[in-house]
């Protein structure tokens, strides 16, 4: 029989799945389970959009343009102005979801075998993409112990070879909530200028920064227009995860000609989830101050809980919806399958993700886990009263 | 600056697309133009399933399984069993389109470098796939002389070396229309068993078959379940090009845990397209009986016209919606620009899709075009009035 390829067979498997059957049991057991494992948030798609779609009057579902509808693109030209980010509509390719944006960008970029310097721990799915496309992930790795601050530029400068084509960061960060600095952008340019390397930026939570307006956009550094490559979603924004609608963003031109040449290959985005993504733009200012105020209420939840339980550290982070912690356990994989296994509080118990999948240095991350803040805070709090009783079931095992 | 990649600077542009600004000049200027040159159907997508978009209720757009919603997938294991194609839920991931099943397929299936057999002329979006995959296609040649028929089995030997790994084929075919004779399907099964390759099978045209009930699906081949691959789409059989919605179906589990992967790190296939794909199955038989007929009656009506045109060679295609003719020109390409830039007949003109840019081969069909019949028969009609106008004229320049 013919074999999969090598490519195929070293596809990662995700770290947030692997403990996906033993929630399932636990389920069928009558448990239940607090899922802070994924980035599903329970916050609802803004109406405007869902009605939007529950108005369409078309006869044919057509294709639409292989960059999206200029309509939508006029809009999201407007939506990057309201940040000061200066865009004309040939600089945005509409793609399915930000995963397109990620593949688009890697293949339009990167040849097989050059290196992407990403500081660890990094959202697992870049793994994925690098597998599919031929890229090599190399880590920095960044620390719990400094809430997880972008590494110093020795560290870039120390893992820059001559493969070196690209440094890919995510902020405020999935999977640690971590929120870059203005001045840690300006690191970043600077190195990215000095070597002559792309910046990806993978901005899927701008909004959601808790102790400023917004996150620090690649896309505003100076100097940088050649270099930057935005990696957009509106999956996170307007909770819309299934609608599967993002966009590629730079004004490099020869890098964008590239990518419409792959996003002509596919011919066009989803036509409906375009109307979903084209509809949200018109959500009033309050959406985002009431959207971001509960994601804020959640995180303070969530932190306060956790800084009370013995043996736990945890950050105080600046954006998304994550953050990361330190358990008192030696492995969290197991605590965290014991929990759904073995374990039940009041007929309940948390999910939590494992962080050494989200490492790419083995042994890092193994006694530390991802909280998503996707739930509302008396679910928190209720997932927090399992998490504790749970870690000292275990440690008196 | 940094450099766009070798793969991203090798990416094909789309033969079908060259002609566009052409085609949008001559509407500004008032020219009414027939686009025969894509394969957008003006047929209805069926009402049932617009009105099940129409009544969403949900509050929160929300990720669907990797694989698709199981629901869809159970539906989809009933609509292959129609055909007596046995499959389980597990052999069916949904794809972001037919696109994402090709894409899929190459990247589980095959390395970089390997080489792929592909009959030409065929679907140019597959050159932007291999290159982004960095597979080799090459190219075995079918000719109009004989209606396109499978090349004879000496021509596929003569090209299988060692880094050979798949024949990938479109029946029925995009851009012939040529349907596979049971025989000629056989055929390809005795090369992929001698010679341990994949049989690669583009079905987005299955119930488009008309001197009989449906074309023969390559997963109906037996002794082949670990080498057939099947690319599906709810394209053209539910005229839903927009949706995004395909399959790819094997009972291969090594290949299917691979494409899997890819699966879960793009996250999920659109979920609102998700549930036009599952709705549609709901459609009458006789839905497909009349959407047929009307293909069926176009097409008549184009080769009647096409076989009256003095120089014109054309087959008579049993499948798809698509036909290709030989013009009485030296080259197809200038022809079909000059309609659009320089022509009128009653204010009207014609669009084709130049078909040298189907072939891989240099030089090979450069006095080709291809129809796609996706206009009712009046409109074809007046379609050949330009076009037989149109070569009168640019004869006699």
């Amino acid at each position: 029989m013919p074999n999969v390829s090598e490519r195929g067979s070293a596809m990662p498997p995700s770290p947030i799945r692997k403990l996906v059957p033993f929630a399932e049991a636990a389920k069928k057991r009558g448990t239940h389970v607090f899922h802070l494992n994924i980035g599903q948030p329970d916050i609802a798609t803004p109406k405007i959009a869902l009605d939007a779609i529950r108005s369409i009057n078309f006869d044919t579902l057509e294709y639409s343009h292989s960059a999206g509808n200029i309509s939508y693109r006029e809009k999201l030209v407007n939506y990057y102005n309201s940040f000061d980010i200066k865009l004309n509509t040939e600089e945005i390719i509409i793609t399915t979801g930000g995963s397109e944006a990620i593949l688009f960008t890697l293949i339009s970029c990167l040849n097989p075998g050059d290196e992407m310097i990403v500081p660890e721990p990094f959202y697992a799915n870049y793994n994925g993409y690098a597998v599919a496309s031929g890229i090599d992930i190399v880590p920095i790795t960044s620390s719990i112990t400094n809430g997880f601050k972008l590494p110093p530029i020795e560290d870039f400068e120390d893992k820059i070879t001559d493969k070196t084509k690209a440094i890919l960061i995510c902020n405020p960060n999935n999977p640690t909530g971590y929120l870059y600095s203005k001045e840690e952008m300006e690191t970043l340019k600077e190195i990215c200028l000095k070597h002559n390397l792309f910046l990806f930026s993978d901005e899927a939570y701008r909004e959601f920064a808790y102790d400023r307006e917004h996150a620090t956009s690649a896309l505003e550094l100076e100097g940088m227009d050649e270099h930057t490559i935005l990696m957009d979603t509106i999956s996170k924004r307007f909770s819309a995860c299934g609608a599967r609608i993002g966009a590629m963003v730079s004004k490099n031109k020869t890098v964008m000609a590239a990518a419409l040449k792959l996003a002509q290959a596919r011919l066009s985005p989803p036509s409906l989830a375009q109307i979903v993504g084209e509809a949200s733009l018109d959500v009033p200012k309050s959406y985002f101050s009431e959207v971001k105020e509960e994601y804020k209420k959640r995180r303070d939840t969530l932190i306060g809980r956790l800084q009370q339980i013995e043996g736990v550290v945890c950050t105080n982070p600046g954006g998304a919806f994550y953050a990361m912690a330190k358990l008192p356990v030696q492995n969290a994989e197991d605590f965290c399958q014991w929990l759904l296994e073995d374990f039940t509080h009041n007929g309940k118990t948390v999910m939590m993700a494992p962080a050494a999948g989200f490492y790419a240095t083995p042994g890092l991350g193994t006694d530390e886990v991802r909280f998503a803040y996707v739930l509302n805070t008396a679910e928190i709090n209720e997932a927090m009263d399992c998490l504790e009783a749970g870690l000292a079931a275990y440690k008196s095992k």
